[in-house]
């Protein structure tokens, strides 16, 4: 790995971006077009926020289970506005066996036509309600201006899938996913402060009702949609022929949910923390947690690193002992520091001598000298520390630019230039949205979870507005 | 689900499988050819096996990362036999993003040409090396006679792929995942006791230098392939121009390994145990380990129940209480007797008022009474007892099916007939294999791990053998 500084964040966000991205060994581009492929410390990641989402999913009452990657053109063509949405971004497999299929099958870009022909089977009565079931898989939809993690051609996500006998509760558990299960996860394991809202019509899931959405604020000043949950209403049981028989003896069509978080997280995860020198992980994620770093060619150090070490991690923390004898102490600092460890743990002979070590936050850089016998009980708390520093950080991040504009031209100047979120009062009206869009790039963000006058007037035409819209340029 | 009778094993065990995945709830076929829907019950014992492979492979000091689902055909072709042993088994995409694609992508069948293309990026001094890597992926492979779980168009699993600066190093790595890895995950968690060997040059992986592999016995006296881990010399590293600077400064090509299990074992697992009865799991991978049914319609037992199961689920046991009041007790015992969950609890008002319940073992039928106060405790070491006495059914059913014939006439008629392993010298022509093949369908399933003379002469032409082979006819 080179030394050489990373691009400043301030000059080349993009830039920054992908070297830290190719420099951390996350993940690299593929042959193929938008393809990537997720480097062991990219996919240790991925792992953690996947225990995180499903431990959430499960504990809410969903079962994993696993659908076909193939779907048959005719069953993906039964509802038609999903299928319009993802027609430009399809994979086909038209050969296959040796010879051309008579019927070419997609490479699923979403399941909910999978999910939904099959519960015709498999709901009957009153009884078989609710399904609420949920599958980890990859998706693929055509991409030509891929991103590592934020766009590529194919992606791994969780995908619930859920059927209900009232739309109360089809609302009820869109809800509880995006609080339950996405929020709690976000905030609290990946310490990102979100919003959670509802999408305007123009920024809603093809095929959706209503789509609710977690929105995390970059340090670009640009904002990431991290997760959406989806309220359907009856329109895929309706266009799968799906009914149950309920209490009273009458057929009934359920109701449905879809939500979705994908790899995209990682990316949120990067530019939500990340600062010049390289990554800062939250410890909640992070693949090593603590590194030890002997200093100096010293017998004394070399013996008592690797009982530090094995010390810590015998008090439940993931660390790693940096014992390469070809790379000197200051090129491995900075290593670490670019791949966002969130403790650093320095012992040279003095400290040896005087029997401490010191550790160094990654993410303030602080240093603290510690007794070398009270260290392994301390690293815990002291990862607790950087995980809520990190939240706290972003959050104070986040305020400081949200806007709540006087006026239309202050509104358009800051969501254009400076970057960051306007919250204001909206119509409700599409043509606004547009002209908003237009000139400044940015779209809205989400709307509040629950419908409502905001008791003001639309900041870009006066009349009178509905609610009160979240504004920024996005990912 | 009907309570039908199954179909008896030995009547029609093909249908008596298709009728137990069916019923019991654990996959079903998709619209598209050759594909499943993998059902709850059945993810559930995919997720059990999954954690216990994945825990293993962890502890043997492999690390997870993830390679692209598609693969530009330059890039397949660059190893011959391996493209030329999975060519008729392809799906090729040839459209995507609205346009015909100008170079075709295959749909993984395996990943070894994407890991070797990469790792020529990766590897460049024998400090990179070993590089210990494995994914969880689908892969697709057509399949003109599709069956649930055995033989799918697409199936779940891990390949691990490593490469290593010397022989003795990847070929000590495949013995470690051989031994450490998969018999110890099938043996201990699905109960299913294996066979370890090598296989012969006409059933060895297209590519690999040496195929080893884990036999098991099904209940219809058939041998199923568990798992296989592949030496695969300099083959790749040859193919893919990977090479590295030794510690002398020489260049050098790394060996390689591959390995993987799959969806299969699930296959494996249900005809391994299974019964008339249907489903016997192992309670390592049980969705659900113990049901508590209430007996007779009694306000005491409706509340007893919930209590006794929560109090079963403290002690870390996943207990389910059915309390369905549509269906009655005998009813449900047949169905928890198909789905195979290792104890039934069953408490009726007698029951309750003698501070009883009675505890049904699902694979000896055994019943017996214990008190209420003492069940919860009791119940991991029954499920301990049943999870023992599966593996020791299992060993005694493939021990009362191998034999070893005193002429090849016995071994034929065996093989052709009666069903299992004959174990007999062989002299390592490929023409007695085939000979065999032809004449009673059974294919040579194992060799012994290390090469060796048996000291004895070929069962089928009697000329000096090399080694011990084990026949069977496969799934």
């Amino acid at each position: 790995m080179s030394t050489n500084a990373l691009p400043r964040q301030s000059d080349d966000f993009p830039g920054w971006y992908a070297a830290v991205v190719r420099r951390a060994e996350l993940a690299e581009h593929s042959p193929v077009r938008g393809s990537m492929v997720i480097r062991p410390d990219g996919f240790a990641i991925w792992e953690a926020v996947r225990s995180a989402l499903d431990e959430r999913i499960k504990a809410t009452g969903h079962r994993n289970l696993y659908f076909p990657l193939f779907v048959p053109g005719d069953v993906l063509q039964r509802e038609g506005e999903l299928v319009e949405g993802f027609a430009p971004e399809v994979a086909v497999v038209t050969r296959a066996g040796g010879e051309e299929l008579a019927e070419p099958l997609v490479v699923r870009p979403t399941s909910e036509a999978q999910f939904w022909s099959t519960y015709a089977g498999w709901i009957r009565s009153y009884r078989d309600l609710p399904l609420l079931y949920n599958q980890w898989a990859n998706v693929v939809r055509w991409e030509l201006r891929p991103r590592l993690f934020l766009r590529t051609t194919e992606f791994l996500w969780q995908e619930g899938h859920t059927a209900h006998a009232t739309q109360a509760e089809a609302m009820a558990e869109v809800l509880r996913i995006l609080h339950e299960v996405y929020a709690d996860a976000v905030e609290r394991v990946l310490a990102i402060p979100v919003l959670r809202g509802r999408k305007s019509a123009a920024e809603r899931f093809p095929g959706a009702v209503e789509t609710f959405t977690l929105e995390a604020l970059m340090r670009d000043g640009k904002a990431l949609q991290s997760a959406t949950s989806h309220y359907l209403g009856q329109r895929f049981s309706e266009a799968y022929g799906v009914t149950y028989t309920d209490a009273a003896g009458a057929q009934q069509h359920p109701y449905g949910t879809s939500w979705g978080a994908s790899t995209r997280l990682i990316g949120g995860l990067i530019m939500a923390h990340g600062d010049d020198r390289g990554l800062r992980l939250p410890p909640a994620v992070a693949p090593v947690q603590a590194v030890v770093v002997p200093v100096g060619n010293d017998p004394g150090v070399a013996e008592a690193a690797p009982s530090l070490c094995a010390a810590i991690r015998a008090a439940g923390v993931r660390a790693h002992l940096d014992d390469r004898d070809h790379v000197r102490p200051g090129a491995k600092y900075h290593e670490w520091e670019l791949r966002g460890v969130p403790l650093r743990i320095e012992l040279g002979p003095r400290d040896l001598a005087a029997g401490r070590a010191v550790v160094v936050r990654r993410d303030s850089a602080a240093r603290r000298e510690t007794s070398l016998d009270r260290l392994p009980g301390l690293v815990g708390g002291m990862l607790d520390e950087v995980q809520a520093s990190l939240f706290a950080d972003a959050l104070t991040f986040r305020d400081s630019r949200t806007l709540r504009p006087s006026g239309y031209a202050q509104m358009r100047d800051f969501l254009a230039v400076a970057g960051g979120m306007a919250v204001a009062p909206w119509c409700g009206d599409a043509a606004c949205e547009r002209r908003v869009k237009d000139e400044t790039k940015a779209t809205i963000r989400c709307l509040p979870v629950d419908r409502g006058w905001s008791g003001g007037d639309c900041i870009v035409c006066g009349r009178a507005a509905t609610e009160e819209a979240t504004w920024a340029q996005a990912y």
